[in-house]
Parts: C-alpha cells; sequence; structure tokens
C-alpha cells in the first residue's frame, strides 16, 4: 500500500481488526459446508408474505416521507411501538427515551463514542460478545473480564473486579452471546447494587431476549433497576442503556435496533449518531412498523420459538448421543447457541481448519475472551441449519472431534 | 441528569453539538412554513412504482438474501454496478475498490475513524459541508480554512496553508454545499499536485455530480490523479478516496452511498465498518440494484435535472426581481444549492427566528465556516419547495430581508 496512506492512518487503527466470525462467515457460504458458525437467524421464519404487503402499503400511503430524509431520533410510530412493547416487560418509557439504530452493533459504536476514552475500563462477562469488544477497542477500551458460569456473571467476582474504577459494565443478561447462559434473577439484583454502589452504569444488550423456549421470563436490568429507585414510572432516570433488535424477531437484513436510556443519554447518543450517519434508513422504519402493527410479532414470536428450540433440542440430543465423552455443553433456554467445552488437547482454532476441511463450521470460543482463555471452547449456532443439516453437520464434527482425540 | 451518566461520558462529547440544520429541519417542517433549509431532494422526482415493482421482484426472487445479514463491504452487483457507472466518468475500478455505506454521512464517519487523531488538521474550503466538521470534530480534528469563490478552492491559497501539516484535504468539487460553486479542472490540476507534493491524501465528496443542469462535465478527481500516475487501468492506487450517493439520484431514505478508495484502503474502512453497524441494509442494497438494473437512472436522472433546474431558475430569477440591492448570489451550474451574500448590516443567524416567524426558512451560512465568516451568507435549497412554494417563499424572505435593512 502506498505510504500516502499508511503513514495517514490514525492510532487507533492499530487496534482494529477484521472479526475472525466475519471472516468464517465467508468461508462457511461455500457450497456444501454445514456452518453452525455466525449468528444467522432462519430464513424459513422470515415473515416474506407480510413484508411483501407492507411495501405496497408504505409505498402508497408513505412514499414521500419513507423514502425521504428523517430524524436522527427515527420514525415516531415506531418508537411508540416499542414503548408499548417494553411496558409490557415492566420497561414504562416514552419516545424521548428510545433511539433507532442501524442494528445493535451501531447501539454499541455509539456507547463507545458516548463514554469510553483511550485507556478506559469496561468490566464484562467472559466470555462476551465479540462485536461489543470489536466496537469499543477503537476508542481505547480495555476489558476486565468477570468470572462467569451457566448463570451468568459472578456478583462476587465483580464486587471484585469493580474497584479498578470502570467506566461500564456491559452484560447480556438473556441467553447470552457466546454462551447461552442465562443471568438469575438475584444475581440481576445483586448486581444492580454493586453498580450502583459505586457509580457505574450497566449496558444492558438483549437482542435474543424474546427467544425463550422454556422456563420463566426473568425481568430486565433495567426494569429491576427502576424498581429499585421507585422512579416515576414514565421517566426512567436510572443506571441502565437497554438495547434490542428487530434483527432477530423480524429480520436481520433491515438493520433496525433500538437503545433505551435516560432522556439525555439518549440526547447525548443522537448527537453521536448524526455525525455517524444522520439517520436509520426511513423506509425500513416505516416498513417495520407497517409488519408488527397489529400485534403481528405476538403471533410471529411463538412460530420462531418453536423452529429454534426443535433445532436446539435436535443439536442437544446428537451431542450426547455422538460427541467423545468429556465434551460438555449449556443448556441454554433460548436464543441461537450452545456452548461446548471440549476436552483440554482439543485447541478449537487449531481444529477449525480441519473441520472446515470436513464441510462443517464452528466459532472457536477463545475470541470471546478479552484477555484469553477458552482454547477449548466453541460456539455452535443452532438457528440457521435445516435439521437435516444439523443432523449431517454434527455426524462430520463428531468425528473431526473424534479424530483428534486419538 | 444523572451524575453517574455525566461523569462518565467521554472527554470527546465536549465536541458534540447538534446540528443547527438538523435542528432547524423539526421548526421548518411546521405547516405552512415554506423551507429552504435542509438539503432534501423533492419527492416529486422518487421513483415509487419503481420501488414498487422491485419489492415485489426482491420478496420473490432474492428474499432469503434479502432479508439476512450480509457482508460488510456490500452487495457484490451494487458493487459491480458502481464499478461499471464510474467507469464511463473515467473512474476505473474492481468491486474491491468500493465500500457501500449508510449514507455519504457514515463515509466521513468511517473516515475520521480511520485517520484523525485528536489535533489532526483537515483543509477544507470555506464555507464546507457541515457534515464533515461534525462527523470529524468528534474525532478531534482542527479545520484549516482555505480561501475559495466561485470556481472553488484556491490553490494558491492551498500551498500556503498546506504547510500546516495536514492529514485530509477535503474536497466536494461539485455544485459545493453550501456554495453551490464548481471546482474549475485547472484547480483540481493544481490540488491534485499540490496534494502529491506534500503526501496529503484527498477526500472527494461528490454527492451532486450527476445533477449538472449547464455547462460541460468536469472529470472527477480521482480520474484526473490516477490520469496524473499513470495508473494501471482497474487498480486505482492513488491519492484520493471518492465519495457520492443514492441519496440525490434515488431516495435519500433508503441511506444508500458509497466509497471509492484503493483496495488497501477499503480493507480498513471495512474494518471499521464492521465494529460500526456490521453492515448496510442488505435489503435495500438489492432494491437499489434491483431499481437500478438495466439503466434507470439514464432515463431517471433527466428528470431530475429537469425539475431541480426549472426550479434553480425560478428561485434566480425571484432573487433578481425581489431582493433587495447589496444581496449577491452566486449561480450554481447544478445541485441543490443557492448561496447568498446580503449585505454587511444584515446577521443571517439573528435574521433567521425573524423569517421563521413569517413563515420561511434558510440556513445561516455561519455554521458552514469552521473558522468563522459567513455572517452574512446563507444557503438556500431551491430542489424541496414547489414553483408555488418558491415563489411563496421568496416574496416572504425579500420582505423579510428589505425590513432588515430599514
Amino acid at each position: 500500500m502506498s505510504n500516502i496512506w499508511t503513514k495517514n492512518f490514525a492510532n487507533r487503527t492499530k487496534r482494529m481488526q477484521s472479526s475472525t466470525i466475519r471472516e468464517l462467515l465467508k468461508i462457511s457460504n461455500l457450497p456444501g459446508v454445514v456452518s453452525f458458525a455466525g449468528g444467522l437467524p432462519s430464513p424459513d421464519v422470515f415473515p416474506v408474505d407480510e413484508f411483501k404487503k407492507a411495501c405496497q402499503v408504505v409505498l402508497t400511503d408513505y412514499s414521500h416521507q419513507a423514502l425521504q430524509y428523517g430524524t436522527t431520533e427515527g420514525y415516531l410510530p415506531l418508537r411508540e411501538m416499542i414503548c408499548e412493547r417494553s411496558g409490557r416487560y415492566g420497561i414504562h418509557i416514552q419516545p424521548d427515551n428510545v433511539l433507532i439504530t442501524n442494528g445493535s452493533q451501531q447501539a454499541l459504536d455509539l456507547i463507545g463514542k458516548v463514554f469510553i476514552d483511550a485507556g478506559d475500563k469496561v468490566i464484562c462477562e467472559a466470555p462476551t460478545y465479540l462485536g461489543a469488544i470489536q466496537a469499543w477497542k477503537v476508542y481505547g477500551a480495555e476489558f476486565i473480564s468477570v468470572e462467569t458460569d451457566e448463570h451468568g456473571m459472578i456478583p462476587e467476582s465483580l464486587e471484585e473486579k469493580i474497584k479498578q474504577k470502570a467506566k461500564l459494565i456491559y452484560l447480556l443478561p438473556n441467553f447470552q452471546n457466546p454462551m447461552g447462559c442465562t443471568l438469575s434473577e438475584e444475581r440481576r439484583h445483586r448486581i444492580i447494587q454493586i453498580a450502583h454502589e459505586h457509580q457505574v452504569p450497566i449496558i444492558e444488550d438483549d437482542p435474543y431476549g424474546q427467544l425463550r423456549f422454556e422456563g420463566e421470563h426473568i425481568p430486565p436490568v433495567l426494569k429491576l433497576d427502576a424498581d429499585l429507585r421507585g422512579n416515576d414510572k414514565d421517566d426512567y432516570q436510572g443506571n441502565v442503556i437497554y438495547l434490542s433488535t428487530f434483527s432477530k424477531t423480524l429480520a436481520p437484513g433491515l438493520r433496525l435496533a433500538w437503545a433505551i436510556a435516560p432522556k439525555d443519554v439518549i440526547l447525548k447518543l443522537v448527537q453521536a449518531k448524526q455525525g455517524s450517519d444522520l439517520h436509520t434508513a426511513t423506509f425500513n422504519q416505516i416498513l417495520a412498523h407497517e409488519v408488527c402493527k397489529n400485534d403481528f410479532l405476538d403471533r410471529h414470536i411463538p412460530l420462531i420459538r418453536k423452529v429454534y428450540g426443535a433445532r436446539r433440542d435436535l443439536m442437544m440430543d446428537l451431542m450426547d448421543e455422538l460427541f467423545p465423552p468429556g465434551v460438555t455443553y449449556i443448556r441454554p433456554e433460548g436464543g441461537l447457541f450452545l456452548w461446548v467445552t471440549t476436552p483440554e488437547q482439543i485447541d478449537t482454532q487449531k481444529l477449525l481448519p480441519v473441520a472446515i476441511a470436513n464441510k462443517v463450521a464452528y466459532v472457536p470460543g477463545a475470541p470471546f475472551y478479552p484477555n484469553g482463555g477458552g482454547l477449548n471452547t466453541m460456539r455452535m449456532n443452532f438457528s440457521n441449519a435445516s435439521e437435516d443439516g444439523i443432523r449431517e453437520g454434527m455426524k462430520r464434527l463428531s468425528l473431526v472431534m473424534k479424530e483428534a482425540l486419538v
């Protein structure tokens, strides 16, 4: 590359890396490969007919607005709908508490832009979501890993680690990416208290909360935080930014998600978004609103739960049946992912090229640990492959593992 | 706001401001106000029927792909189409030279992320595009204003200012926002040479290049730079990043634009975009490709030119007829904007509330000058209002001005 470019790159580019997962997506798209990598929803549950109808309505009744520039905050009826739906889970807010983003990844980026100076510390689960690491490292974040088990972040470990003066606590409470685990209600309360005592805000990232196959719904951290404070019902002024998305309930190809926060925090995120891309596509926002009005998601989400739940069951059954002894996994109550731990002699990063040569792909677990570890772990996605694909892929992967353990 | 948030804001938030223009858009949307503020295309030229047809095709033939996650670089057939169309203007590139972004604003943000460290200097026209100032200030850019007249940036002034060790040169060569002026071919050559001598990359921002109403097309700076170097026809390795958009030829509500650059620069921008929002909406990209294939834009753009050209003519005629003596403007050969200079006793920022009270809006010129100046200037958009609206708005504005000059 010409020196004129490299010599002008900003210092932060040294902290940029291509995401292992996204590079893998390219390989795992090759014909014949069964991919448990990626985190793709199943196209079988995309509501294509509803989109078709809604496109016609939007382009007939709202064309001038839908194709025009819009406000940075987002399409008001969509934000109102998000308020209404959030209210069902005890999150009582107004449209000024909501910012529409291009997928949750943009919300993470905007949070980085607004909160993270170089050298700032972010407390996270270990392992944690790769996209958050990628988004925040660019701004110079350092990560403090808190011990995490099948019930999520361990409060005692948080209490120890938080003494290092952190800027943010990052949590994925439901069906965590990558571990699939869910933070217990007891731990949610405890973590809120610790965050409050140390005055550290919490980022609650909840892309999968709606996709629970079994067990009881646990209230969002934001709701529990509001309860604790006895906030005015419609004016949340607490300590949590809550993120969710239409990517897993509607379709990721629209790039539509949202952040919920105290109004003044939303204002700051809006300023950051103005400079980042002006606003999220108006057409997509009006389209999503048109599809989702009249409670479409209430009818659609049970279908997604059914399909993904069956695939999870199948994958767990095949693990029990086919995987060599010493391989364990966490049973997820929802979401998209199964977290697998192999015997220590397997390095899942080194095994991956062998797996791909045998036409099956997964994501090695190590990159999800910002401070190292997890060499013998892997994340397996069960939402995207068909049931036949899961059967075939699990056969292939079990053979690859057995071979590696000989 | 609770102290827990403010005390955790990053230092760069001090450099964030809400855009005057975008705050104005809200006011100027009030019923009865004729708005020459904003930079909105006319909804009269949105190809609504073509979008309707294309939505059905996309959701029938490409639904699984269009609603799914996609690659960060963008939809390959769309990037191929951009290569083909760029080739007509002498920009010979391959898809690896193209990144699809959420509007050009995102390309500006990604350039800031990749190139600008706090304190870095960016050379720009004065006045220059507000969105670039907003995008880059967040990363700590300082701006060096180069003298600019109705033929664009003045090379002699650049030659003087570039000695201050700049990181980037930012140019809007065609129908500049806000001045409407076009950089002459002679000056393009000279600026390329100066940039090459001092090894400073050029950002060529060209959202309006297709919207020429009169005069001769002038080759893009990137093409002239490639010619100078004798680059291999399809492997551009020069000194320029070129930005353009579908917002002004198709519809801004899709948020679709692109950056053209040497391949290794695109790779770095792709890494930045992965962390920022993973990718641009797949649905929108496939939709735009479906609408634009078979050279639709070749038939559609002449319509836009005709409508906007007539509105520009009308606005200029009314300025000649109605505005008080001492008010001057630059005749734009295309684009969306007329740049007006008033007698010095008028401060256009102070006049704006009076204008809005009289139900007409414009954008004061001062915010477009990163280092001050332009108090008696204003930007007037002629693309969005109807011809009747232009007549009424110009009458109102001329009365407001006359009153102010009494």
